[in-house]
């Protein structure tokens, strides 16, 4: 494998830390080959604005048309195209970060926004009676799995199916389904770390043993079964889900993944 | 009113910063004070790290202890300092952002990680047999009402209940009661414009005579029935909803609305 993490913590010695220097030991050792994006350490720039898109930028500026127009002339900035590169590079990506008011730590969405720009991970593909551009399941990172490696500081019950929070399959759903899959990627269940306020060593080893696990089984790993966009499953262009296709009383994020 | 905009866009000329300055002129002229922190224009730092809680962060740094202990002492940095203290000038909130990837763009995630710091917004209250902490419902910020005025690019069928990004106010909730519910503030129905890629002068205008309606209402209007965290619907400490409370067949994050 080749795998690229892109890792959002400012602490070195955190939790979080621990997990990539984990993750690329566990996987370096199995002869697999990793690359990390530490966006703290290289310095990320987190917010989109007209610098992005070089020296011919629209005033006003258009983020899709400029952030499309950039990336065919080659003029995005060298930091978001190493970026791009790197996903291309990569067979496998994982998302190490912790879940700051429950969604990405702003550093990574900032990746996420700069990154995934027209052309690259949107405005891609042809519209027609059957398809509705190359997403969701298909795209320009299609063949790629991904992974969320996720620290949540309270107890796992409060994000079961009753808990207060929502469930965190519902929680995670706008990044597996609609930043990652969006693009093509499959994604895999995620690892998710609960109450790590309060994480012993000896909790630390066991969570440090299924980590391991996890990582030298992703090969073998089955994706979340999300509905590929153009597989006949959404009447085009509503893009609504065709009547029947849930299994039993299935509602919301839910509906979009396979009986 | 006292009404604190969140502004989180890069271009003044935008659909979002036509609605902000709609936004002020409606409200100013309806005899309400309005600030506006416009965080592009501000050159928000969007990023938490150590620099942010003074001379005495401990090292390594733990985000919560050290946010929570520069809250206590006064030592965080101006900047948040200054937007805690509009949080608690306002009784009104409102975020203005575009929909990236489902979510904030970075420089508003940012705002929030910041300032919604360890004692100012969360680790607040006592915990008992009966309370789980000030939350949901209560906390800081209570008494104090928010709306997000949010731009979409893409159709409404697309966020529709069986349209393929999912629901917009599930893919919403992770805001409404995870970043405002949860330090106490009631949150109102969102102020949603979709199809912003192609929305001609002649759909602006409807928005904006939509948009200065919601404003001119926002003190008649009844917020979501978000369930409070210690109101009795939920099991202390798992924090589960108890069964049988859920209007028939509601799952996910509808579970947390009162039916």
């Amino acid at each position: 494998m080749k795998t690229l993490i892109v890792h959002a913590h400012p602490e070195p010695q955190s939790l979080n830390g621990s997990l990539t220097g984990l993750a690329v030991a566990t996987l370096e050792s199995a002869g697999h080959e990793v690359r990390v994006s530490d966006l703290y350490a290289m310095g990320w720039k987190a917010v989109v604005d007209a610098a992005d898109y070089g020296p011919h930028a629209s005033s006003p500026l258009l983020i899709a048309r400029d952030s499309g127009r950039a990336f065919d002339a080659g003029d995005l900035t060298p930091d978001v195209r190493a970026e791009q590169e790197k996903l291309l590079w990569a067979d496998t990506v994982i998302l190490q970060f912790p879940l700051w008011w429950y969604s990405m730590p702003a550093i990574l969405k900032g990746w996420v926004d700069r990154v995934f720009t027209f052309h690259f991970a949107y405005g891609v593909g042809e519209h027609s009676a059957t398809r509705y551009g190359d997403r969701f399941g298909e795209g320009t990172l299609a063949g790629r799995r991904a992974l969320l490696s996720v620290t949540v500081g309270g107890p796992e019950s409060h994000y079961a199916a009753r808990g207060i929070n929502g469930p965190i399959e519902d929680l995670l759903f706008p990044i597996h389904h609609g930043i990652l899959y969006y693009p093509g990627i499959e994604v895999l269940p995620p690892f998710v770390v609960h109450g790590t306020d309060r994480l012993t060593a000896e909790e630390y080893a066991d969570v440090a043993k299924a980590w391991e696990q996890r990582l030298l089984t992703l090969e073998s790993t089955e994706p979340i079964a999300f509905r590929r966009q153009n597989s006949g499953d959404y009447e085009i262009p509503s893009l609504h889900l065709r009547e029947g296709l849930e299994p039993g009383g299935r509602s919301g994020f839910g509906l979009h993944v396979r009986g």
